[in-house]
């Protein structure tokens, strides 16, 4: 993706705290408190422009969602989005993906999105790719019992990589397409980037994991 | 496969029982023996007409193979190839895949090709798929410990099927490809079918899995 710098987006940041959320460190443990239910959390690790998340919180109103992203310039546009929306089931985190155990205690996240990661195609920086073991060990901490992690992508190395590297971990594979466009799977909310791509009709990858 | 009735082929196939064996059960336990040495044995479950069992066995003088196919009018396309070829590690079997532990004692068999197997879309067919469990069990039973599978198609269904297959039964992930042919995998030996096939931009899927 290419990050213009925003000047303005500190500020809109800083101005929206109900939105993204400013200390989360302090809501380890507690998330469930700060959305007023006891609701399943989901969370998407790297949720980008936020057309995803906002999807999802609105077609799923009993389950709460939280949007992951590190850059500024990217998670503003999320934050326009998630504003327009202005349900209570969502919300924004600015963080790194390599910290989430700093803001979620184990056993507090429903499940786990990836859509559309990075692919770090170099071999050198396959620890990066967030579907690395290293990843997948925060995820099994944060995750229920038996939690699922649900990935796509358009990228078919990332995909290849993932379905080793799941398998490696001992996952469990509960769904595949490798097509997700011409598969009968029902309910797919698409990215910015799926929408993108699939038009110039680029297969969409996606699986379901389960740690057992 | 469109299968055409070929009346000569049954003169044919009696007419060279060294290449196309004509009373497998016996030879259970002994294959070696047929051989004449000691090399591994790696057999083609569904061999069609040959190119690959084939060339595998004229680039690989080391190991032993054994094509194995159930419809006569196809595996005497394959016998041509094989007596053409004239090479003393290659044989065929006219046999049904279910009964393969009729003609194999256990840990006789090196490696297990799969390759563009028929793949029985219908959810009613899926026991006739070749990376079925009750053919899983089969190729453990007849393979050495911590033998392999390889297995390549075109069709995604059977693959998707295939993945989530072998990764129910616990078998290790060792490869993927979902595009062979812009991977850079090595040495691939074409197919008919996969000649065919990928000349018409079809992405052809592949992969190693290995009983643990």
């Amino acid at each position: 993706m290419r990050i213009r710098n925003k000047p303005w987006a500190s500020d809109f940041i800083a101005q929206n705290p109900q939105y993204i959320i400013p200390n989360p460190e302090e809501l380890k443990g507690n998330w469930h408190k700060l959305f007023g239910n006891d609701n399943p959390i989901h969370i998407e690790v790297g949720t980008g422009k936020g057309s995803f998340i906002t999807g999802m919180a609105k077609a799923n109103p009993h389950i709460n969602y939280i949007g992951i992203e590190l850059f500024e310039s990217v998670i503003v546009k999320a934050l326009e989005r998630v504003i327009e929306l202005g349900a209570p089931n969502v919300k924004l985190l600015q963080v790194n993906a390599a910290d989430l155990l700093n803001y979620f205690a184990p056993s507090e996240i429903g499940q786990v999105y990836l859509n559309f990661s990075d692919p770090w195609p170099k071999k050198r920086h396959e620890k990066r790719r967030l579907t690395y073991k290293g990843f997948l060990d925060i995820y099994k901490e944060i995750l229920i019992d038996n939690g699922e992690i649900h990935f796509k992508t358009d990228n078919r190395g990332l995909f290849e990589f993932s379905l080793l590297s799941f398998n490696e971990y001992g996952l469990k594979l509960n769904y595949i397409s490798l097509d997700l466009h011409k598969s009968n799977f029902e309910g797919n909310i698409m990215t910015e980037y799926e929408k993108k791509f699939s038009e110039m009709g680029q297969p969409i990858y996606r699986c379901e994991v389960q740690f057992v």
